[in-house]
């Protein structure tokens, strides 16, 4: 699946995925009133409003990215009607030829570990029949309980041709409460992104790993030193655009190859709309709104890789 | 919240919290014959096999524990059927009176994990109206991503009257990997337990917090040293039972005056009938050998505790 990833980040010149993270504020009021209408202000409803403004955007920027990356806990939030608009996007994109990452962030003791992988890359027995439940094609994880969590991830992968974003300097304003602490004199982060390395080293695709990490766009030295530390580790990079990183700050996180790297951004895509820039679209041209902005994204991100 | 687990786990004489995480490998053949005769080999069947075997669990054991603690991974792992089986057990377990403590290890940056929190501890907001979707008591969360990823859920706890255990020591066997890595001269699961009684600490009830900590019962000198350093934190022990720790392990987990602790027991719990020492009661005595493990675990530990 790493292959596939950057086949088509090399195909679409954008190292781009588009955090599908639909808060209702950021959907427009026909698609809500829509849904309302239909199924009432429930969590039908409102899984209805997600999954519709979802499709409109997929629909709009499937042809520009490789990727997708829809965060679990916005459609979690909405209970089981919620969790069903999750797999629907996922299969949706999927038929879109999209990669899916899904944003689980999950990481257990290894036996309740090899259940999330199951359920979301893998393939879970009933009897003599299996079943592939949520069938995402990459997944977040969280390394905090060390290598028993992680390796039923990596072995599902391995055997369904997935591929894993692990925790290791996450985008967030708090992340080096623990992550950036001093063990050894080199930050934790530098230890998990080893261990990330030491993971990846048996599960290589031609050039990079299927075991990826998480390194956010919101601190670029640490990406620049990361980047260095784990060559052959493909990066997902959040924090652009909302979260305060622009282009300018990207280089880093990316080998000359230009490749090593893809980079998310949720609202600044999804609700691209809602900001100055692009208000010209209105509500009813959100999702081309969403368009304009992962063309400028690529072409921000295309100048800073020179 | 922390004042109902209390004075149940005073009433049972009993800090034992049941972890609900059935394997279809754990379910007599009765059970999984009947699921796959009305609903096929599915996802829907195992979803049914596993909705009756808690079943018949809880009602087994409902009177003599203060909580159980569904593992929601064992669960997703069935997908939509399998989710909403964890939400069925979740109610089930609540109308019987017991705390249910959602062991969903969630944590992410601050908007996410607000989506989280309001899933599963808190309410959504949809239109004008507003739902609890999961509704569990109580959720464990891991503190990788720092305080801007918690404090939304102890946010939700405040205004809802739940309450979290955060990860601070696993009770898996690599959980030192990271979590004993020494910042200072101290193992960072010590840093991480400070950080938890300090989001505590203005979340108390009459005298423990509702911030509490999970903390593994098979690494009793850690826990003895968190203990002295976490006076008012309640902890959620794993690891007694299948994982290896037995009820001499567990008194340095408690304080003195016999609470500050409840203890997880999974397989040890839900599979004891396949256990040598309950094996008498069979295939169709499952629930009754689940109670019998239960009252021998309440004497072990109260022996422990002197």
């Amino acid at each position: 699946m790493i292959e596939k990833l950057i086949q088509k980040i090399k195909k679409t010149e954008a190292p781009i995925v588009a955090g599908l993270d639909p808060m209702l504020a950021y959907i427009p009021q026909p698609i809500l009133k829509s849904a309302f209408d239909e199924y009432g202000e429930t969590l039908e409803g409102a899984a209805q409003a997600v999954w519709q403004f979802n499709k409109g955007i997929i629909d709009a920027v499937c042809d520009l990215i490789p990727a997708v990356k829809p965060q679990i806990a916005m459609y979690e939030q909405f209970g089981i009607p919620g969790l069903e608009a999750y797999k629907r996007t996922v299969d949706y994109c999927k038929e879109k030829d999209l990669v899916v990452i899904g944003d689980i962030k999950r990481g257990d003791i290894g036996s309740t570990s090899a259940a999330y992988a199951a359920g979301h890359l893998g393939r879970v027995q009933v009897g003599s029949r299996s079943y592939a439940p949520f069938d995402e094609d990459f997944a977040t994880v969280n390394p905090y309980l060390g290598t028993d969590g992680i390796k039923p991830f990596v072995d599902v992968c391995r055997e369904y041709d997935k591929g894993l974003f692990i925790l290791v300097k996450t985008s967030n304003p708090s992340s080096g409460e623990f992550q950036d602490r001093l063990v050894d004199g080199r930050p934790l982060y530098e230890w998990v992104g080893e261990k990330v390395d030491g993971w990846g080293r048996d599960h290589m695709g031609s050039q990079y790993s299927y075991i990826g990490a998480v390194v956010g766009a919101t601190y670029p030295e640490m990406g620049k030193r990361l980047r260095a530390l784990m060559p052959r580790t493909f990066f997902l990079v959040p924090g652009y655009g909302a979260q305060g990183a622009r282009g300018s700050d990207l280089a880093s996180f990316f080998n000359e190859d230009g490749l090593g790297a893809i980079v998310n951004s949720s609202r600044g895509i999804i609700a691209a709309y809602k900001q100055e820039a692009y208000a010209a679209f209105g509500e009813d041209g959100y999702a081309q709104a969403s368009r304009k902005a992962v063309e400028d994204m690529a072409a921000d991100i295309r100048q800073a890789l020179g």
